[in-house]
């Protein structure tokens, strides 16, 4: 049994904005003082982690003169060898935003909006972040009246092209990832779920520098299968990044720890992850939660990264147990991977075939031994 | 004030399956006789309706011969005037399809789900049906064992790229439309939504072949905005039909009569409807409740029509109000058309932006006005 | 028609927390800048509002000296001649309140809960208030770790039975009603919904002092029917109280204006308030929406209170209505309201009955109509 | 470690229906044959179950003659030695049952519901049942104008007044158990939760002969934790039998394997169930997937017992647990069970206290620790 301590190679990162959380909720004040971010970066790197993330605003955290927040926080990295795989912008705390930043109502916003992102995104290619997150939680409505979704979506595919063409002709070498939400801060959002943004990509002008920065809360608090979820945007290629968290269904944005949340989806998203083809960050998007003080919160932060640790371990395990092959195989799991059609036939090939409904309709798919399989290796009582 | 009577040329249609449920649910045995697609076709006719869906088995309701069942059902039709715009396949009700069709884990399964289809698809084609509804109801799994959803979702395009070359080759003037839905009768259910649909459809064949036809309640169980969700469909170009009821958000599939779950959400999805573009048939995809008898079923289906009817007369005068027309002005919702940039701007010339950052935050967007006329208007006390 | 003006008859009532909401959410910053009470009161008065409630710490939001804030607040209610029928605690703002209340792990942080409460309990006594709410926001967990949850009822009735001994011991006209919530700010809150809180309170040592103030959108954040609900706290004798405003099911608690929620149910749920036999304050708790100014937040106001009255209207019409009153009839709906078994009938008797099994199940309930009758009322479009 | 193989100790039991579920659902139809009860009792003893359950109708299975369907029943009982410690009755899949059974609208109808209960009690008692369950599956509505709730109310404690008396006359040791479910397959069930039926409990003639029989997925079907519930019941004295099974939150009621839904929401729940003084059967309320045949049926019914007995394993490996006990301590869990006031301390004594707020705010409650602790053991990656 490994000690489940991570290391650069795990590829960890947490954003900025997780650790350094001060607990401010809608019904509450903060539980914790603000956290310097280069605190932030020299823990973070004694855990184990690979690097961090940021919004542009969280760097003015304690050290309120940007270029001196900057300097502060680049000094960190090269101390402690982190990286910024990513970087994105806050467009949702400051009231301006109240309608949205890329889709508000206002096109002074809107214009605003945009500034913001472009003068993020130069400092992004300085640090090195290979992917710039857009998460666009205030862009909606709490009322059918108030917004026309389809000039929104205009607006945000024309900021969308806006800024990958940016990045294209500054010669950054960034790519975009969406991150869709389903609601909360605003009644509805735009690009709701994983779906809905890897539809909207396809129609902009550079989709290929567009992809997605799916967040396990965020889908399941639609009631959707997070895993189902990467597995699609796998399939489209436009898996550029991911935000590992925990929640209880369909409720307020809880950004447990990872793992605290459903458990055995968990464990089938990083059996995806380890085996799926997906090479980017592992990064957390949590929240300490708010009971905890100043200290508890970088044992939260460790959970993170021990619950994927194990999970990652168990994923191995089961993949290679004999008696799982065997479930796999009894359920045919690996037929579907078989093209339905041979090579060259058609249609009027079909009406050929000789079939009994009745007999294939009697096949048992005996998934519950598979799953009871899967449940007992993540328990950890086989082998 | 009209009577809010149906006729034809309001294209409403309804699915053989709606009128003629007999009520069995997971809990309890029919409460209904079998109805004849004979008699539905007569009596939809007379209430108003334009024309009929259904799927192959339908037709077998008390006539089980095939072709004795086409010929009376066409018979109707040809004495009503009643059109059959769309058809669908059954790939669920038989045991066959415990773990899906196009996308079982059964090889042998697949193939026969695919010539279901073909068989049907020659049917739909001599009826003029435009368009055949996809309901991948039954392709998905239960645990996250069971399904390798990459190869399924290969499998899928297979299917789809299969069934419109076989459209195309044989001239048929026939486009497909996906219908989404998140789960039930599977715990989770490929394309759970309309925006994973949309994206599907990029990577197929022949993409301007497919497109959807999302369902009220499907949305509404992961509670997600309808007519956010059918906005974006039309911006894709992709709103080819429409499954029209009623649902109270995340639980069972309630299949309730249209306008009987979200009033309001009717009422922005109607408004959307009549002016965003949309000229296919308004489709009802209801149940009528268990509790009720052979007569009953009448009143449920007209009630459905009535509604639309009702509502569509209250989002005119909605759009005529001059009240609202201020109202609108005043949260600069038409502002959101334009664009954010003016034409040959750039990002440089965005940073010569004179703007007051506090001043913009200040200004509000009045949307609580805007939605209490809408919600007036809903409830005709204005005008 | 009426033209739907509040007067203080209708008993209109707001928190002060709710025009004074400075639009703080977990992802921004106040939208708004302080509202001073005082100016609250005067504008609700104006707008026909025939009282306010309060929170302990409202008083201070623009004079934080307390005597003077109080004084100030006496001033405009004798002014106006405002009621105060309802005041409450905060028990959840200040940090110290993160793992709860009167249920804290914490018994010296119990111990100034209470404290808090009984302060505030003697204003509210001073200013005439009947009834004292308490909302157990922060009495939860994010853990099943994290808390005993049959030590945590233990303190909850011991501080219930406190403050009930108190009020009575000071001969204070005091009644509490308890406010249900499932979830936020804790991933799961103690006594979660209304039949929760009317079962704990039976084990009581004062259950006559103590009832419910159920609020709309904390049902339906459970995905429960709040009328339901609202009968049954009435069935018990225990609706003291009630929270008016509206949500789109499951998800984070929007306190959206009464009746931009579910409208059917808003119909239902007044229909139920005019003739249940309810005669307490009709209590808004809403938020105006974050995207509002202040002069907006007068218009929201208003239109909860319109709102209200457009839905008394339609509900007392429906009521009137010949033809619902034969649907009714046609539905049995009072049929339940006899006795199943007749004075002196004994189980034996009833093995005597003469039923017809199948005829008693062919027998249709015509709901279809009746709910039908209801919606076209509610829309405005009969009489 | 134990190889979890159930024996009659354990006190594992199942509905006959549960095994015998022939997978019709919404949507399709059975694909599996009828069971032979007398083959389930015989199945399921040499699994190592204790007992099982019935609804009347279960026995007619296969055996359409009841008084031989009882005889059947009876030896294969008593060549098992196998218990019935619950029976119950089905008021749910006959068409009369439409609108409910004790609260149908109406009265001949809430008389057969009766007379069916009774003529079942009989056999209950017979067979040594000492809990009787009713779950009122269909009691509600789908439409606010159909069901006057508190009439319905009325109706409900008739007939738990009546079968209270009836028992209690013929001097039957059966004491009743309520299973609360918020929808499905009415659309919104009286008594929805574990909270309201407590309450209810309390208007009726014999409180002390009526509990409840929660069940995993109902709750978890509304959002709500389910060990909460329980916890809640518990402290009532009114946990009289459970239904265990799995759900992945708010969607159509899956009655998955025990532990196939939310995994530690399960392990909670044993460590209450074996540490809160509960000493009835474990009951499993589940379903075999549809996709499975005749032999997975047994499959999945083994692997409720496995996943309850690994659970209990861990449970009392965590409670035991050195560091356990001291994350449980620095979490203050157990201080909750102190009463917040001394012995004879008064609110005037409270107000004595010296305390710093300020330094309280500051403390944490470490709970990131003792979850992530609780998960470890979940995952058997400690000790």
């Amino acid at each position: 049994m490994s000690d489940y301590i991570p290391n650069p190679e795990d590829r960890f990162t947490f954003g900025l904005w997780t650790v350094g959380w001060q607990a401010r909720d809608p019904f509450g004040d903060a539980t914790r003082p603000p956290l310097d971010p280069v605190e932030s970066v020299h823990r973070l790197a004694e855990l184990g982690a690979y690097g961090v993330s940021f919004h542009d605003d969280d760097l003015l955290a304690v050290e309120h003169d940007r270029d001196r927040a900057v300097e502060r926080f680049r000094k960190a990295l090269a101390e402690t060898g982190m990286k910024v795989p990513m970087a994105t912008t806050n467009l949702f705390t400051h009231p301006v935003f109240k309608d949205g930043a890329f889709t508000s109502n206002d096109r002074d916003i809107r214009r605003h909006a945009l500034r913001k992102v472009i003068r993020n995104l130069d400092l992004a290619a300085e640090l090195g972040a290979a992917t710039y997150v857009c998460w666009g939680g205030r862009e909606g409505a709490e009322s059918g009246a108030a917004k026309d979704v389809r000039a929104a979506l205009d607006r945000y595919k024309e900021a969308m092209d806006l800024l990958t063409s940016y990045v294209i002709d500054r010669g950054y070498d960034i790519r975009f990832a969406i991150e869709p939400k389903p609601n909360e801060p605003r009644g509805d959002i735009l690009l709701p779920t994983i779906g809905h943004a890897l539809a909207f990509i396809n129609e902009l002008e550079h989709p290929e520098r567009v992809g997605l920065n799916p967040e396990v809360g965020h889908e399941e608090m639609s009631g959707l299968n997070f895993a189902h979820g990467v597995a699609q945007a796998l399939w489209h290629g436009k898996l550029f990044h991911i935000d590992l968290n925990g929640q209880h269904g369909p409720r307020y944005d809880q950004d447990l720890v990872f793992g605290h949340g459903d458990v055995i989806g968990s464990f089938f998203l990083v059996d995806l992850l380890e085996n799926g083809g997906y090479d980017g960050p592992r990064h957390f998007d949590y929240k300490p939660p708010r009971t905890e003080d100043a200290e508890d919160v970088w044992v939260s932060a460790t959970a993170n990264m021990r619950t994927y640790l194990i999970l990652k371990e168990k994923a191995k395990a089961y993949r290679a147990d004999p008696e799982v092959a065997e479930a796999l195989a009894a359920s045919r799991v690996a037929e579907l991977a078989e093209p339905t059609l041979a090579p060259g036939e058609t249609p009027a090939d079909l009406a050929r075939d000789d079939f009994d409904l009745e007999e294939a309709a009697a096949r048992g798919f005996h998934f519950s031994r598979l799953n009871q399989l899967a449940l007992e290796h993540l328990l950890g009582v086989r082998g």
